[in-house]
């Protein structure tokens, strides 16, 4: 069977709706690449992508779209509620089918040093694709965001891992690296106060003693009145997603806020969905065995 | 592509695991056949198969496993907590795949009439292979069960749509039709008192004056103490799981008892689990197109 390998590209631009499709171009009519699902955000002013495809194909693909998305996007006009230090922000490689984690890893490096090779895009590799514990966590690598790399790469310990340090001047920096399947799992939150929805992120992700696989930021949906914390689940398997859900509900109670809602942004794994209901109905001995899509699927 | 239809009989042993195994090679190794799943329940008395494949070999298939079942179930000593008049009980056709409903019922008058010439067991037509009112319901045909069976032959209105008035003197009668796809759906209750059980099941299911789409009956778990609301969701799309879930629950409050637990029978389909975690935690515009492994399969 062929080796499959998802990718979900974060793209810098939730606003136009053309410059996206411009950028989703890249992953279409290609053999060997099917795009899956795109989702514009533009409170968050971003985009997300999800593809599928085998290494060669995928990695081309990729490479493409980055350089329409140097070309479209200008960092130094961009605002939006999610942190971003570049117009390609983030690129993550996922082993999907007949692939290992390391083949993963090698294919993000193969187009970490593609991409500096071809845009002069600076990358740093993250989680999976590097030894640097520095460099595994994204938020780590981003902080300081877009306008605070030019300075950020001068300290010692921020070389990128491809290209000088110097950022792009108008598309910033770029993370790719090989990951797990993750969760991108948004709460929305009764209430337009954000200090509200950052203390709830606070307590409910890991580093704030929460959830060992759970990283969460508050944000503001502000043509929506609401507040959202917004959580990236990094292992659904350990850390079940009605964990996080129950968990900022029980913290929302301290303020005498709701919760009014969720999102799942791009495409979530059968198994944390069904997981999800055996939790709540109490299904007993459920799997994704008895779902009958998937039988038919093998 | 392939026409593919689902068939998920029901067959009256639950207990003999050699004897179950010996229904369900009839499904094994044929081409143009897949075996799902198969579930034996002791309880019951009763274990269900579910199995896709193409009309033509699925026909085959479920005739040599009705000649494999009354060769094998003597229902005069049948005893289990699930109603039951044959030793084939009912064998649904459900279309899955580039099939109608018409040519469902097609199928399910030509096994209708094959297993009576083959075996010589009377068989009526049921839901939409039916036109009689009272032939509907299967309930309303399995009233009485195997041991009124016999009588009800007799009355005029009760004539088999294959075969004579009177039941094979071991294997009973059977229902064969076309149908939606049915969740099988039980929710276990933390008393052994059944009355409760049937309270319940009485006030959750459609005739009852509950939901439209719930048949439910109140059964013991006797090994384990417990009772159980065992349910058909007959269309889960207008009658969502979740309802008949929370309304077990609310009525089970009356009695001062307990949900403890829930059970799937065979499979469930994709959107019925998609639309329990949406529901479950409030998740916006959630569908099965933002499953990862239903994207895959298009």
């Amino acid at each position: 069977m062929k080796k499959i390998v998802e990718c979900v590209p974060n793209f810098s631009e939730g606003k136009d709706a053309d410059k996206v499709e411009k950028i989703a171009d890249a992953f279409r009519g290609r053999e060997g690449v099917k795009l899956l699902d795109y989702q514009r955000d533009a409170n968050h002013n971003r985009s997300v992508i999800t593809v599928i495809g085998e290494p060669g194909p995928l990695k081309e693909a990729v490479i493409t779209a980055v350089g329409a998305a140097v070309a479209l996007i200008d960092m130094r006009v961009h605002r939006g509620q999610h942190p971003r230090m570049g117009a390609v922000d983030v690129i993550p490689f996922i082993p999907l089918r007949n692939t290992t984690m390391e083949e993963a890893v090698e294919l993000s490096r193969d187009v970490a040093q593609a991409i500096y090779e071809a845009h002069r895009l600076p990358v740093f590799l993250y989680e999976a694709s590097t030894a640097d514990p520095a460099r595994k966590n994204l938020a780590d690598i981003r902080k300081g965001q877009f306008e605070g790399m030019p300075e950020k790469l001068t300290l010692p310990e921020w070389k990128p891992d491809f290209g000088e340090r110097t950022i792009h001047p108008t598309a910033g920096v770029v993370a790719v690296g090989a990951r797990m399947p993750l969760v991108a799992f948004n709460i929305n939150i009764g209430t337009d106060n954000i200090e509200i929805a950052r203390a709830i992120a606070g307590r409910v992700r890991h580093i704030g003693g929460g959830l060992r696989y759970c990283k969460a930021i508050g944000i503001a949906l502000k043509e929506r009145g609401i507040t959202q914390v917004s959580m990236n689940m990094t292992d659904y398997t350990r850390t079940p997603l009605y964990q996080a859900f129950e968990l900022v509900k029980t913290e929302a109670k301290r303020y005498g806020v709701n919760v009014v809602g969720s999102e799942i942004i791009g495409l979530v794994p059968l198994g944390a969905i069904a997981d999800t209901a055996a939790y709540y109905m109490g299904i007993e001995d459920f799997t994704t065995e008895k779902i009958l899509e998937a039988r038919i699927m093998e």
